[in-house]
């Protein structure tokens, strides 16, 4: 074959940071075969679908098998109701975000990834640490990168304050993955404002934002005046609802993004209506299910269910007075390795001395170096098990 | 805003075709309020879901709302169980495709778009008629297009014979859509050869080849020696099992397809893990009981059902004298519009006079022009309805 492949690729890193994790703990495992190693690693949910969820689901499995029930291809853009009731949603957090604003997808990561499909030559912004998707998928569509560190100094919130008016593609990640530091509301107008005299669009990635309690913190970069002309949001039911095998999220292109003239809306509109199919019905019906009063009922349960276990992972960290940010709006825990471990330096300390494994947050960019992920989302019994373990251990 | 924007959207026509197929038969509904409208246009299924596939599909649902059962992330390449099972559908055509090189998708559609992402600066080669979404991706990710026209003169079948021999990016949809041709080996051994000798890559689109009866004529590229160093194959369960609206599809990236060095079964790896985060984790279940024997015997009494209906089409066309292509071994007939009428005319003339909807083949490219497209997919009784009321009509 005398083809041109993508250049792009020669210039990612290979899909390091977990593969590493798990050559690591496997090699543990080998040498020890009766320790049972608990993860607080991985940001996957454990905890079981709603039932309301599951019995939508059921259902709509077995209309498929009848002939007055059965549904083919549907709107690439997502099933109307569904659409609707997201748009609902966002009238709730005081959002005015119509139906046809909404595509429905098989979940964010697909997104955030094709998202760069509808820039040409652009600089993507990323403020580190963050989710390694954004500048992978940057990076293999042969896009410039400008890193903003957002290290300790700063709390682990970017700002852009010190940023040069120049038009970025901006991804925002809040309460961010993976330090659980959320911006408040007038951090983000910061950034909403930045865009909109800078002439950037911003890529707000809202996966987590069920984890957000109260109303001061805003779960929606609509909730900013002025971001329906500067803003995509990208959003799941994958930790919302726990979607994560399901497969169901959202991006929100409103009308009012243009630029140059063209609007964002109709060219995402072309990009899903050709390279896209819809996502699948079943799990869209049970995105319907877990966006009813009942589904967000049943739902708020495992939330809380998590938010307890942050609690406790908090409460142990502030026990040994190590610093941490985040476990309060999010499910992650980010703390400062003890006794000025670096990252994979303490991962091997707690792997090897206590057989529980978390993520280095090295991982997550060079401004991730010397602190840690812990993820909430393990059964309590793991997360009561882990602390009693760490609690031996010199931190 | 002021973010410079992908200039291949505004080399892609506007999704035309079926936009302006609705425009015209809602207006003619609006004149015609009591005329049923039979469509024998669109490509969707009808017939509900296999038994064994709703059956295993609601169990999943459930065992999803269980401690034991839950599931989360899964492998991005998909399940192993299901790729197993492919790998073994490819050993019973006497293709040797291992499971590590097959890919789980969402659908065809989504990975035949996205397939470009692992390419350089190359030239697609579309061989027209054919289904528009390789033309509109390719513009989308700029690429150069050279369109090698296979109108009636050829009988709709692809050649490379006249081609020059440099590397070109070669799709081929055999069963075809819109034209039901189906290349038979000799044919696809000649593309097989030309993509070895000229460096080229081959997209193969076996999305209807479960309607290929008998064993003569080749279900997947990979019955052609050589193939599994220059053919990527992309499958899908829509049309074989009805996974229109469940979702789930394969693409098969052999370890041995490599440029210049370099893998790309490593770069569709790579794409996948950043940019896709699994199919469905119940479509994917469902997939897997459409695959087995169970699920093989079930879906055959579907295809034999839709064969019926072709069979029912061509027997009418036959009978006005009507020359078409394809309906044997394909769910598409496609004839020469009667009368010397072009394809939007012919369309027009049957809407009107018999309120049945086709697909005009000029939207398939400009040598589709004085052809349409019917499809078998519809029920039983709408099919010999629309032969009633055509066989009343000037053909």
């Amino acid at each position: 074959m005398n083809i041109k492949l993508n250049r792009g690729f020669s210039n990612l890193g290979s899909a390091y940071l977990f593969s590493e994790i798990a050559a690591r703990v496997n090699a543990f495992k080998h040498e020890n075969p009766t320790v049972k190693v608990i993860s607080l690693g991985i940001g996957d949910v454990t905890l079981p679908l709603a039932p309301c969820v599951v019995s939508a689901m059921r259902n709509a499995a077995e209309r498929l098998g009848t002939r007055e029930g059965f549904v083919g291809y549907g709107d690439t853009q997502g099933l109307l109701e569904l659409r609707e009731a997201i748009s609902e949603r966002y009238s709730s957090l005081g959002a005015r975000i119509g139906a046809d604003e909404i595509f429905i997808s098989d979940g964010a990561k697909s997104d955030l990834g094709n998202i760069f499909e509808l820039f040409g030559d652009v600089t993507a912004l990323i403020c580190e640490p963050t989710y390694p998707v954004y500048a992978d998928a940057a990076l293999m569509s042969r896009k410039r990168i400008k890193i903003l560190p957002c290290g300790a100094e700063s709390s682990f919130l970017p700002s852009p304050d010190e940023l040069e008016r120049e038009p970025y593609v901006i991804f925002l990640c809040s309460p961010n993955n993976p330090t659980g530091t959320v911006l408040d509301k007038n951090s983000l107008k910061k950034w909403v404002d930045f865009a909109l005299f800078s002439g950037s669009v911003i890529i707000f990635d809202a996966a987590y934002e069920s984890f957000i309690s109260g109303g001061e913190l805003p779960r929606s970069i609509y909730e900013i005046d002025g971001a329906e002309n500067c803003a995509i949001e990208v959003c799941s039911l994958s930790k919302m609802a726990g979607f994560t095998g399901v497969r169901c999220g959202w991006t929100v292109v409103p009308r009012a993004c243009k630029s140059g003239g063209a609007s964002l809306h109709s060219l995402w509109a072309r990009r899903q209506s050709t390279k896209f199919n819809g996502a699948s019905y079943i799990s869209q019906i049970g995105a319907l299910a877990a966006l009813s009063d009942e589904g967000k009922r049943q739902n708020a349960e495992n939330i809380a269910y998590y938010m307890e276990n942050a609690r406790l992972l908090g409460e142990f960290l502030e026990g040994r007075g190590i610093e941490y940010f985040g476990g309060a709006h999010a499910p992650y825990l980010w703390l400062k390795c003890p006794r000025g471990m670096d990252s994979w330096g303490f991962f091997d300390h707690l792997l090897k001395n206590a057989g529980v494994v978390g993520t280095p947050g090295a991982g997550f960019g060079a401004s991730g170096e010397g602190f840690f992920r812990f993820s909430s989302f393990a059964h309590r019994e793991d997360i009561l098990e882990a602390i009693e373990r760490m609690g031996k251990l010199r931190l």
